[in-house]
């Protein structure tokens, strides 16, 4: 009997038998596929609910929260637009084979640098089963081949999705191991799959902080790091006030629980007379708590917003909350320096009508995405038009900020001569 | 006083205040400092070499090859050729603030993708000083602060090199912690570079194996993993056989230690009777020692080549000298195979005048680089028109290949409304 880490690497080694199967299918063939796993889906429904079932009556008995439940739960009218989402990814263009350099040097030789899948690709990711389909919908589109480790919790719903969309592929003549799930709910089938060096080609952990944590540090697979997010909102001098409230509150309480919301507020002096009466009231309005520090709080008092004093750990905080960190500065660098020592390297936004703020601060603020009058929320492959994304990368190299098809490509040079030596 | 991690974190730390700096020079700027620097190379010529002296007399005395003293000599032309090359990365377009993605959401956000610099790039690499110079020159560009780790067999060199090009950026005006020199000769300094995540944001290791493998496996900062090389040529049953000696000759021969010099040949059996007397004769005149599997050398037998048989440590073995393993395969599919199991995923080569086969081949072989009918030896940034190159990259995220200035740099999306609040 094969102990648990064979297990996983025997998974490892199956998911890389069909990357190679994946690698040169046509786009016809993995959007054929692609709309068989979400014709499957659909008519698997009902199992695919009867076993979301247990999940939810584990995470009851289990005393989940209604909100965690919310998420995990699986109707056929959530199956429906999971499956939608595949047919979307369906109709995207097929990234592997696209030329990004092409040219032909002095000597002849003809360079061209094409997208190429970059194999197998991990995902570890918590609580929502549709990133089961998500992940396997774009891996397959992009030629990889999805080694899937969800959350326990969500081990029979995943298990009856995984279930659906492999009997798809056999269906269609191709390799089921296109879309596996890892075996074993312990951690140490995490483990393993973080060790799998040259079997897997590349990890994304989705969920938590903790999460993120673990895999960057322990893995010896290289980690694409995702998705934490203390993003920042600062209203220049320059803003329209009108504008500024409005997206101040958006990017903070138009959904708190994502990485995309605003944790920190940031006024310059010179507008904060006239911005913060009409903040305040629409803060206190949407159900805002802010954490401010002397100036703000000696501003906001007796006003209609809840403010409570600032520390450091305010500055550093992802509330994923309600809770709002808020500062008055000096100047569009005291803003700068401020999310430079605090920001995750998310998303910051400005708020401004000055081109020469909004130059100042694009050219020295290193986050993922800046927003100029707009919300935090829209850094999202969603709404960038990626169609569904593997996640939000906050790190600098291969992929920065939500990442679609393109990002979970590697590249080739191939090089055409007619017999070319070098002297 | 500063304990060895203190040292060189603190050296970091200004990197990162320079590279907030480099960030928002101007084009112009950087290829003035550049060319300043070029200069004052040449102007310090004598200095320079006097200092490089210090350093062969120490070779020397440790009883280091001639080879590796030539590779480690500085004279006054090869400064001049040094300088050039700066001046040559100063002719290069600027990378940064590239929009490598644009278009306008149905919403009316404006969404860019722009090239930032990343930000601290360490480099650790051995012996050849010119590395010092190149790095330094290649960061500036892209706009990232240079950390540079060479070997202690070169340190009155790059001491002197980096001496020179820091007093250029002064008179420029510029933070000459632009372009720093690692502190400290021991292993131990190499650690705390390694260990220095949050404030390097890259390291890139160039040299010889052990070398590349140890940065890997202990560093916390992230890797772009370079240069090892054990490439394939593959004379294809529809080769032109004048093409296939001339280009196994070359990609084996004209420089053997090189990670773009070929390791293996596999010849399809259909051409192996008349290709294997034309390219053991060149083979042998070159120089070149076989090890072959049991069919091949038994083709070759009596012929004018060494053969010796191999072993599957040939099948593995960068040689670095004029060996290079041999096989005769029973088909393409079988020579592909042969390349998944044993490539470094470096550089394979087909020769081959069937379209079937180039597409079959370029569609299945996962390496960083493929030649069509060219020599191993063409995968190099300057060959293939970077100016010069930073490494080659053999991993499949962030860059893969000869890296240039764009695989310097980042991403940022920066993202244009008026107001845009998402509902």
């Amino acid at each position: 009997m094969l102990d648990d880490r064979e297990l996983v690497h025997d998974t490892a080694r199956r998911a890389r038998a069909a990357a190679q199967e994946l690698r040169v299918l046509t786009r016809d063939q993995k959007d054929a596929a692609l709309l068989a796993m979400a014709d499957a889906l659909e008519a698997n429904s009902a199992e695919i609910v009867a076993e979301n079932e247990h999940d939810i009556a584990r995470a009851r008995e289990n005393g989940t929260s209604d909100a965690l439940i919310d998420r995990l739960t699986l109707t056929s009218d959530r199956i429906a637009s999971i499956a939608q989402a595949l047919r979307e990814v369906a109709a995207l263009p097929d990234p592997v084979g696209e030329v990004i350099r092409g040219y032909t040097l002095p000597n002849g030789l003809q360079v061209r640098q094409i997208r190429v899948p970059i194999g197998v690709v991990g995902m570890i990711y918590e609580a929502r089963p549709n990133v089961t389909v998500d992940a396997a919908g774009l891996c397959l589109k992009s030629g990889n081949a999805a080694l899937l480790r969800g959350s326990s919790s969500a081990m029979n719903s995943n298990q009856a999705l995984a279930t659906a969309m492999r009997s798809a592929l056999v269906d269609q003549g191709l390799n089921p191991d296109a879309v596996q799930l890892v075996p074993g709910d312990s951690h140490e089938s995490v483990k393993h799959l973080m060790t799998a060096r040259g079997l897997v080609d590349v990890l994304i952990p989705r969920g938590g902080e903790s999460l993120i944590r673990s895999v960057v540090e322990n893995s010896t697979v290289p980690v694409i790091e995702t998705g934490v997010g203390n993003c920042h909102v600062y209203v220049d001098s320059h803003a329209d006030i009108d504008k500024a409230v409005a997206l101040v509150v958006n990017s903070k309480a138009q959904r708190v629980s994502v990485c995309n919301a605003a944790e920190t507020l940031l006024v310059h002096r010179d507008i904060a007379d006239v911005f913060l009466p009409r903040a305040l009231e629409a803060l206190a309005e949407a159900g805002v708590t802010l954490h401010a520090d002397a100036r703000f709080a000696g501003a906001a008092r007796g006003g209609p917003c809840a403010v409570v004093e600032a520390t450091d750990e305010d500055w550093a905080a992802e509330y994923y909350s309600l809770d709002m960190a808020a500062s008055i500065v000096e100047s569009i660098d005291e803003a700068i320096d401020h999310i430079r020592r605090w920001s995750s390297g998310h998303t910051e936004a400005i708020v401004s009508d000055s081109q020469t703020s909004i130059a100042h601060f694009t050219a020295r603020i290193d986050s993922a995405a800046i927003m100029v009058n707009a919300s935090t929320r829209f850094t999202d492959g969603g709404e960038f038009g990626f169609g569904a994304e593997i996640g939000i990368s906050t790190q600098k190299l291969h992929a920065r900020g939500p990442m679609g098809l393109p990002e979970l490509t590697s590249t080739t040079y191939i090089v055409t001569g007619d017999g070319h030596t070098r002297g």
